[in-house]
């Protein structure tokens, strides 16, 4: 693994194809009396990496960065992604994957270098740059990498190799490493990331050197915090890098204590970061995180480089990639599955307007069997069993699992239910603040996988429920999306009735029968914010035709990740297959936003009136 | 003037070129997985007149539609036009322009029917139907004055000859001419108008008598209230109409008493129209108004179809030009000229995304030396010098005007100061919130020339500053727009470092050095309403790009409109050309609309900071 860190050189951003795609259609660049057709939150959002840094520097804004190298699994994949996630939280300015030359680093392949590099930038919303090895190649075969690289929203690449602060082991001489540096930077780059050191002073050497030879682009230093005696040895190996000598008399003693070392390691990566950012020439630093995850949030926490509260630029999870940076508006279907969501859009040529779509672009991505693996649910089979119950009785064991999902409860086996088919995560902070009302209708057949509060106007920097820029307000519209029963279902469309023009609704089962009160093609605003010298934004809305796009991939999920955990014929298939077959998916939508929420109530007036007494009453049954 | 009522006919709208290119650009008619990039609020806005009539006839809502004749002469167009806007809002169904021979009528003559009703359908935004005589004409002549109907947005056209109830004066029989009309419906009328009449029996029996040859598209009676006794002999000579006794034994004794014939003329119409109406046949009235308003106006309030609170689709004067109807946001400065924002964007093509423009259209209009005469003021030169000063003395005369304007008071002349070079209307309701504000500040010589106060989800029914559909809210920055004088911009951008973000400005010179703390291109949303069902509507909004072309047009006002009133070189237009040449023009936009509007504290500050003895010391002056 310690390949992965050598070798580490400039970093080239295409500049004519993507980048200006994207600074095209946010309209920052144009002056021709156009605008942009959407106003762009995040004013950096759409800069180039080279862009983001020089405005960095300017304000004196110390940033980091993180590197991580392929997986070797699929499994190792899945938990390498949600690390992106994770790790993204806090902040990097980018982060880079590099480039595994034994692993067929350019493939399809869920563990090649191009495949979770584009992850990291299209689903992870994360500035991503790629390694590429450019040496002992031929210019076909790197033309043809880049080519992907770009059609995948990969626009930053790590030109390989050199770096080496104190001269790479096969130079004539450091003086001459440092010139062919110069002639990379002459030919294009636009920073430098080092290979790892281990005193601030061989950092600070070579940059002046690089400075006294006409070298003026960000150099960062790459920082590795040591996190166990045998990776430490294995990189010695390979870098041909000697370990000082105030390093291995710590160490050596220690060498049997994992805990001590990394500790050791975090002190020591802190105290040399803090004398690199105390000298005033470093502007970010580059961490080497082999992967892992506890050492270099914790040195960056004790930097104060970690953000612990990250402001969302727009209520879900952003893309990286280029092409959907004037993306700013989506249904509010996939909130739960943005990941699905981006994939199903992935090919699209553009977001017209920052919307998802119009008549010039093909329709959603058809649902397939085939998923990709990061679509996948991140739970093995056993435990979803053990969450989603081994053996289901009947529709109530069914409920029972969504409202043991709503409470965050352990369900009868002990198991507390950390997912549904329609939510990768536990409930998101702000619908706790509906939970109590959500247990109690999800006990009772309301099976929910979709809401929000109503909001009406609260500081864009709220903690809950805030995203944009500080100085603004947000707003919601309250939303419900459930499935129900086909009887909960007719008391519903009577109750509705009385809750005219207030209430918007779509009911629709899994053979397409829609019944709505909505307009046909109209979409309507659910969340939206208003910021200081912007227009209005309005991210997120119920639109009426993907509705129906989401209908198959929601009815779709109880087969294809919850039946199907059964046996065929077995009875708890039986029970999933039942409601597959006979429920309805509904949206609800309460318009009177500054009022209290009348969701609750309509679900209510729906039981009362679904009750049995009441129903057989009303249909002549007796 | 009798002429312009004979010979009323079917009415055909063209279907392929202006209606389709409407509808497809407000999405309504396309299905094909687009959305609209516009919320279309007003759900009849894109339809069809035929449409619209049909709608009504469904729901049994009455209409009702008013009849003009081009004016003789330029003067009395700028009356006419100033009667369009307020006849528009009482709620006509729609207006139509009858075709005057003699007038030029297809000429770009100030007074042709052609540009009249070009003014009523692009500046006054009403539906407008133009007339067109089509007996003793060459198909060529016809479709060229079709295509420049088209080209100037008219897609209605009522085509003559025809429809008088009892039969056409030249028509061979009574069934004969029932034949010609059922041939005109056959060949694509859409709906027909009848010359007029004076007993409700004479429609209802030619009414039965075409439904039963089987013309089944609406008939529209005309309605002609009698206005005075020379006007009825005139026309009874010139249609070769028979006036009934019961009518002439009335007026034949009152003769000679305008307002008795007038009041016996309204009681006559209301008397009649109440039969047709009850009569459950007549789906609406057509009045031919003779371009006067009282006794229509009378007619239709006693009727109950005048609407006395139109809601207002958005909050600027709509055009109802077809390519504009996607039209759903403008700049701000041009709120109270909407007639030369209109004309400035005349001939652009488009509206692409509802803005008023993008990278493919061209630039606004330039200012030129030709103004179109419905751009010019109302008033007479006289009555402008006496209301904005025969003779000014200094810059605090000016500072009079203003305030005079605002107050709605009388000037030392006792003229009422009904409207400056900025604002053709008196002050609106709304701005009334801010009249003691405003004058305090135009006294100190901060000359407002645009204001909106901060509103914070009001209804969208609210009487004052309601817009759009019922069941919304709508939301309002507060903003601010004046000329002031160099000394008091150097203190203003003191103060407004300390209302950083929260106040955005824009403050330029007439040579057009520019000061902003706002984003150079992306416009700065300041009305916007939430609606049922709907996406987020924002109509107005501060933009950077067209504040530049704005500019230009507010600083030639103060030369073009006010200092040429005065002689060459005389004192009063030297003091106006000092205005012109060394005041700024400031806007200032306050984001936080949910708390008390700042723009008052900040001009407050400006002054505090700007008086004689503060300014002095800083300068170093004593």
């Amino acid at each position: 693994m310690v390949n992965q860190v050598q070798q580490v050189e400039g970093c080239w951003q295409s500049t004519k194809g993507e980048s200006s795609g994207a600074s095209n259609s946010s309209g920052e660049s144009s002056k021709e009396g156009s605008r942009c057709s959407t106003p762009v939150l995040d004013a950096d959002r759409s800069d180039r990496l080279q862009e983001k840094m020089r405005k960095r520097i300017a304000s004196g804004d110390q940033w980091f960065s993180l590197e991580f190298f392929p997986p070797r699994t699929a499994s190792g994949a899945v938990n390498l992604i949600s690390r992106f996630d994770r790790m993204g939280s806090g902040g990097p300015l980018f982060i880079d994957v590099t480039w595994h030359p034994a692993g067929d680093p350019g493939s399809d392949k869920e563990t090649s270098s191009m495949m979770i590099a584009s992850t990291a930038v299209n689903y992870c919303g994360l500035e991503s740059v790629l390694h590429l090895t450019c040496c002992n190649q031929t210019r076909e075969k790197i033309t043809g990498y880049l080519a992907k690289a770009k059609h995948l929203g990969l626009k930053n690449i790590m030109a390989l190799r050199g770096g080496y602060p104190t001269g790479h082991p096969e130079a004539e001489s450091y003086q001459q490493d440092l010139w062919h540096l110069k002639e990379k930077v002459d030919a294009g780059a636009d920073f430098v990331i080092t290979q790892l050191f281990f005193r601030a002073d061989t950092f600070l050497k070579f940059l002046d050197d690089c400075r006294a030879i006409g070298i003026t682009c960000p150099i960062l230093p790459g920082i590795f915090p040591i996190q166990g005696y045998q990776s430490l040895r294995q990189l010695v190996k390979l870098s041909k890098l000697e370990v000082p000598e105030e390093i291995t008399k710590v160490i050596e003693p220690i060498k049997d204590n994992d805990a001590a070392i990394r500790n050791y390691g975090i002190h020591q990566a802190v105290e040399m970061s803090r004398v690199l950012l105390d000298s005033g020439k470093v502007p970010g630093l580059h961490f080497y995180t082999l992967n892992r995850e506890v050492a270099t949030v914790e040195v960056l926490r004790q930097l104060g480089l970690w953000i612990e509260d990250p402001r969302r630029p727009l209520p879900w999870a952003v893309s990286a990639n280029p092409k959907r940076k004037v993306e700013d508006v989506r249904p509010i279907f996939w909130a739960s599955r943005p990941k699905s969501y981006i994939y199903r859009t992935q090919d699209w040529d553009e977001f017209p307007n920052g919307r998802w779509g119009n008549s010039s672009s093909p329709a959603f991505g058809e649902l397939n069997d085939y998923y990709l693996f990061y679509l996948k649910s991140k739970s093995s089979k056993e435990t979803l069993l053990q969450m989603w119950g081994e053996e289901l009785k009947n529709e109530e064991s069914v409920f029972e699992v969504f409202t043991c999902y709503i409470a965050a409860k352990p369900n009868r086996n002990g198991q507390k239910v950390m997912c549904l088919p329609w939510n990768d995560e536990p409930l998101a902070p702000e619908t706790n603040f509906l939970k109590d009302e959500l247990e109690k209708v999800n006990r009772c057949g309301v099976l929910t996988i979709n809401s929000q509060p109503n909001i009406n106007g609260k500081p864009s920097t709220d903690p809950v429920v805030g995203w944009g820029p500080p100085g603004g307000y947000v707003f919601q519209k309250a939303y419900l999306e459930f499935f129900t029963s086909s009887e909960n279902v007719t008391a519903l469309l009577k109750v509705l009735k009385k809750y005219e023009p207030r209430v918007n609704y779509h009911i629709v089962n899994v053979h397409g029968h829609n019944m709505t009160n909505a307009h046909e093609l109209q979409p309507n605003a659910v969340t939206w914010g208003i910021f200081p010298g912007r227009e209005i934004v309005q991210p997120t809305v119920v639109d009426p035709v993907s509705f129906m796009y989401w209908k198959d991939e929601a009815f779709a999920l109880w087969i294809e990740e919850w039946a199907k955990l059964y046996e065929d014929e077995s009875p708890s298939r039986m029970i999933i297959k039942y409601i597959h077959d006979n429920y309805f998916l509904v949206n609800l939508v309460d318009n009177d936003f500054p009022l209290d929420n009348c969701l609750w109530q309509v679900i209510d007036d729906m039981f009362d009136l679904a009750s049995p007494e009441l129903l057989s009453d009303e249909t002549g049954l007796q």
